[in-house]
């Protein structure tokens, strides 16, 4: 059994690992921190996990997270670039599921950020942990950056268009909805069910942090800049992430079905990728609770003008389960151990 | 105190109109028919209209309907436009709430609501009931074909701008979510709490009922073709429709100030329209129950791309608010009166 | 025009007292307080009363308040009771939508809130406002204790039962349940929809604070002591509260038929309390928004337990209608001014 | 591998047994079936079983189900009566998951369920299947009656004190509340989420068929007649079912360790029932898509009336789970196989 230790297991995203990892069959979790609950049992804060784990939270220290053959900073930003170095030095793998090493360009993130990055030459090292695009350079790594919720499903949705140059890549279209549990388990009134519940809006249409880690990385895949409008929308439901994007195909001779069939080849040997029939209308809850990305096509009106629908888990392929599938990867187990799992629905 | 009746009564637009008209100062709803519940009393049906109605439901006969100044049509598509023509020589105004009168192409008409039209010669007559378009027509209207939700939110976010000739219209965008109110009280599968709760999906993507609704009137505005990609999605809320929508300036030098502007301008004189400050987010519970419609205006990052937000509740200014609306053009009372609603929130 | 004043009014009960205000016809909102949002506009809060309200929130100064005729405290326990002595000399009435002047019994009162009182001395004065039981008393008070809303709830249905002695008062059981409104606007992590959606659970078996408060008045009206099982419950829904009470008939002659004329009779003169046919099932929505309480009866299988059902929306007939309520009687305006509102449903 | 087919797949309860049976490590579905939708394919119609199963539906005819060991039926009442005979005269063991098998009072069962029952002579044979009570006899068995949702729920947290005496039996309160999905997916006004959403009612008050379940089982733990009564509610939410159950102790000098001690002994050996702390509030998405039912006892202010909350997943424990729990030990597998599921949450 590989042994891994959670820092900051109190958040949704923290206790989502931890569900994942009590099936998981050659991970054990080995410590779960968090400075504000230290000493308290699990399943005192997670009735759902009673009988799970017989751990209490601890502080995070880095004597007690060594170890470990593995760390998942399920932390605030800003945090996993303080302790990583240490942990990666005593021989420790790291996962980080927040953003500080999504980005390369060092001032983009810190513009974004609003903060000094505090282990830049790091970056060179880190890998970005979207396994349907990095396998390879995962299965090598010593420090993965997990990629954002919205970033994961709109790079799923658009990748294989922008590989194959495709799409006009200039006025790209991200239209995303997420569940409140992206906002995390802190106390904000804007997260309330009275305030988020039977509503819905946009939000941060000025600019998210998500937009310039999906742009990097599609300018990697286009080998060239892009431009991308991109809003997310707040849904009043507990987890899922839907986006829709337009993208205006550059030849009109490329019919759906032509699409269909790339789209396919593109993600055929990748477990968590499900390309629906043309049509379709992935729903987010066919994915809830599931490390699952399903995507469909459509071109409405046979105009060129694709529409493209891709649905997750926010917390399983968007965050927790993502980051088991690059430990697998990391780990040299097998890629969708631990991640088996038969979505919740109704 | 003026009559109106209601054919249709027991659908979701139906009890919004009664709701509204329980408080209208000048008119009285004299009749509400519905075949299947004919013999039952409203509050029966309705227990939030317990006191309020001593009506019970009748069959729909002209000469019931023909005691009234005005009948609404709260019924499927292909009702109103059998029973209209004979209320309209009887001296009755209408006002259908369905789809009938909406589209002036007979054929588009046909081809996108599968029937045949039963009255195309009225088409002439009936006016499209935007007021804050068409509000001189409406006035002197025998026939008002009152617009569709999403063709209300839509053109209402998207008219100043065409109209003055701002942006690209062959290429907009309109990523529209609606509650489940939006699909009626129908006994159907997919608006059951367990299917459209806690989860979000797009829909009738390859081709929705309003898109020639929106296309045939931003054609008008813009006397000229338009081309739009529209893509309606299903939030798991009761009321309330946002759309997002997305264009292009033509010329970079247009600030968003001038563009809010313009908005600001273009609405001064329309009380149900309510155009917030730059960089808002209007949500949909800040309209609940009433008859308002907020819009709100972005350019993020400066580009050309404008992200317009608009949100109305669909029962109201997307149905029964928008038609007592225009009921009250038609009949020479006061416009706002019975609409004067502080909306629910939270 | 009246004018009134509302101390504390960014949370749900300050909130919902604008919105019923804003349509009142003889007050008028003079002054809103708000110690943390001083000088923030209402609209910038609460985008639902855009174009209703010029005011901004002010400090809560005496001098402030003391311009109104009445103020209202939509505040934490314990807040008006330091401010109200000060208020009521100066000659402003007052009503106080937390707890600290709706038990008399000042020893129980410390107990249960967890503080002293600090004008036990006004406990005598003041009146507590249901105006089913107290109306002439309130039309009289400068001092209003304004119900809790589940005491309202429960109070409604057994009171007439009580009062004529027809059940065993030793063993009632409450068992309620509240929409998350109920725990107000504050940052909790309970509250957040991601822990209190799509879920259900009791809280504060041990012991609510709402259970002395029903007690001591359902006492006066039994004239001797009552035992009482309260069990508090949280729906994931926004507004309403849901009584299910449990009472046993002393006599078996008694049927339910002569149960409901009681309840007719006791309510006939009561514009807020709508007892249902027997066999109803009241729903929250049926009274959402409004200030109605429905009740309904049962008594199942013919044996001597009766089951007294009761909604209310916890915002309004269990806070701020009430409130207004309670105002216009210690203002000498119509009872139901400003509070003839149909419900919103669906 | 042994054999299970499922009779009336296209219910909420039908895809929750094929949600669970995907991963179960014994046994393989050999045959799902449905009238209305024979010939399509499984995914088709749940998405989120999409790559889980090949099976498309078929017409259920005896043949198809006689090659399978064990079948299930999750029809509606009055079918499976109909074609278990034939099947367990093959040689099938069959497990009910309607009606039509849990009362052993056949003119008690006429009288609530309104039809004759088509195989009296069947009901000698048929187990009820609540594990913790039968395990015994349900390990022997060829025919279960799986119980329903609400009596599962109750008789767990009622059945210790039954046994043991403790407490007054003839004034039991059974105040449930129940998600959505116990309605079914059937088309139903009451279950659109424009109805059931962000509201609250009671429902059946008058009797449900549940009550006379409860109450033949609860008198043969009691030797004796039992008295109860039992009011459900739907809660917006889709799964899930938190029974408030009321007794009272019938001598005073038990105290709640000692109950909370009997409990935690009575259940020690049943793997699915979790007596928590003293004081717990076990919420219903504590248990969302697992098999455990989580119990908490109450004693508010020391007085002799308990209050004990007992939470299920409806279509786990209260249906698929427990007759998948049923099928491991009628077919001699490991009692917990298939089941070792982390609740979902948030």
């Amino acid at each position: 059994m590989k042994k891994v230790a959670i820092v900051g297991g109190t958040g949704y995203t923290g206790v989502e690992l931890l569900r994942l990892l009590a099936r998981h069959p050659e991970v054990e979790v080995c410590a779960i921190t968090s400075r504000s609950e230290a000493g308290r049992a699990v399943a005192d804060i997670y009735p759902s996990l009673r009988g799970e784990y017989d751990l209490a939270f601890t502080k995070p220290t880095t004597q007690t997270l060594a170890q470990a053959d593995l760390v998942f900073f399920a932390t605030p930003n800003g945090v996993a670039m303080k302790q990583a170095p240490d942990l990666l030095e005593l021989g420790c793998k790291v996962i980080d599921l927040a953003a500080d090493f999504r980005i390369q360009d060092v001032s983009v993130w810190s513009n974004w950020y609003g903060m000094e990055h505090a282990c830049p030459e790091l970056l060179d090292e880190a890998v970005y942990g979207l396994p349907e695009v990095n396998k390879a350079s995962i299965i090598g790594a010593d420090l993965v950056a997990n990629p954002g919720c919205y970033p994961t499903a709109v790079q799923l949705g658009l990748l294989p268009l922008i590989e194959q140059g495709l799409i006009d890549t200039q006025y790209l279209v991200a239209d995303c909805k997420s569940g409140v549990s992206g906002a995390g388990r802190g106390e904000a009134v804007g997260s309330l069910l009275c305030e988020a519940g039977d509503s819905f809006k946009a939000y941060g249409v000025a600019g998210h942090r998500h937009l310039p880690e999906i742009k990097e990385r599609l300018c990697v895949a286009n080998d060239g800049a892009v431009g991308m409008t991109f809003v997310p929308h707040l849904v009043p439901m507990i987890r899922g992430i839907h986006a829709t994007m337009y993208a205006r195909l550059k030849a009109s001779e490329h019919s759906l079905d032509f699409v269909q069939g790339l789209f396919e080849r593109r993600y055929k040997d990748h477990p968590f990728v499900d390309v629906m029939p043309i049509d379709s209308h992935p729903e987010t809850r066919s994915v809830r609770g599931s490390n699952m990305c399903r995507i469909a096509l459509h071109q409405p009106q046979g105009e060129d003008t694709l529409v493209i629908l891709s649905a997750i888990d926010n917390l399983v392929k968007g965050a927790a389960g993502q980051a088991i599938h690059n430990m697998n990867l990391m780990l040299g187990l097998k890629e969708t151990a631990g991640l088996n799992i038969v979505p919740l629905a109704p």
